[in-house]
């Protein structure tokens, strides 16, 4: 099953690579990741998405909670939390198709933020099936770079 | 200095935490960090800002290049790339003051993406500084939860 797993913790070497070593050493692997500030400069939160069952999940995290260097960690999987992420996609793109792309950006609330001769840089953000959708689009046209921010996720203020 | 490390990796369990550990051996702190899919399902790419000397970057990524699972290392620090961070904002307010936060919003091009009778949130994109400023409009409301991915980058088309 896919966990989604936020955890704030201490903003020092060593504490990643401590919580990402923790997860691994038990197999599995972690499908995405993020590491940013948060309002506290000392703290980071760090949040994952990892493909583990029920008793697994529950043995990652409790090992997670023994790091001292681990401040709070919530499950974000169940709660139909807010889930984004950002995509900056590179297409391939003559001066004749360039419309179409833009076209296909305006659709998916998308912004243009560089234009070359070739090619053509898109913006995007979205849960993880927007974001497919916009790719298997841009596909035909040819993607010359693609790069994804792991998901973020918050809990929806209806869950308070 | 504030380096910007692009890497290839293969999308397999251990290589995360094996990328992390060689970086935080050396007693540098990743600043902020993002792991995701590519177009290519058995690799991903991961984005990580590392504060260190011409020196200590060289001999990180020359560690890195050692590690099989690392296809390609790109800097991305110099090159004027196109840089790019994502943050859900969650902020109090009550119905007498939401309309002054839709308008903050608003100019920072951002998203409200969900309301609950006390809260807002707000999804936004942009670089370090343009975040920055809006963390700065919406604290005196109250930020009641945030979360940002790491930093990702592209090179611009005009640098190729």
């Amino acid at each position: 099953m896919r966990h989604v797993l936020s955890a704030l913790v201490e903003n020092k070497a060593g504490v990643l690579s401590r919580v990402t070593g923790l997860i691994s050493r038990r197999g599995f692997n972690i499908e995405s990741l993020s590491v940013g500030p948060t309002e506290d400069p000392s703290l980071s939160r760090v949040t994952a998405v990892v493909m583990a069952d029920e008793v697994a999940y529950e043995q990652i995290t409790k090992q997670l909670h023994k790091l001292i260097s681990v401040h709070k960690i919530t499950d974000l999987t169940d709660e139909g939390a807010i889930e984004r992420e950002l995509a900056l996609i590179k297409v391939n793109v003559d001066a004749a198709h360039r419309s179409e792309l833009i076209e296909i950006a305006s659709i998916f609330r998308a912004k243009i933020v560089d234009v070359g001769a070739h090619s053509l840089t898109i913006e995007a953000t979205g849960d993880e099936s927007k974001l497919a959708g916009l790719e298997d689009l841009l596909r035909p046209y040819g993607i010359k770079e693609l790069v994804r921010t792991g998901k973020i996720a918050l809990s929806r203020s209806t869950h308070e």
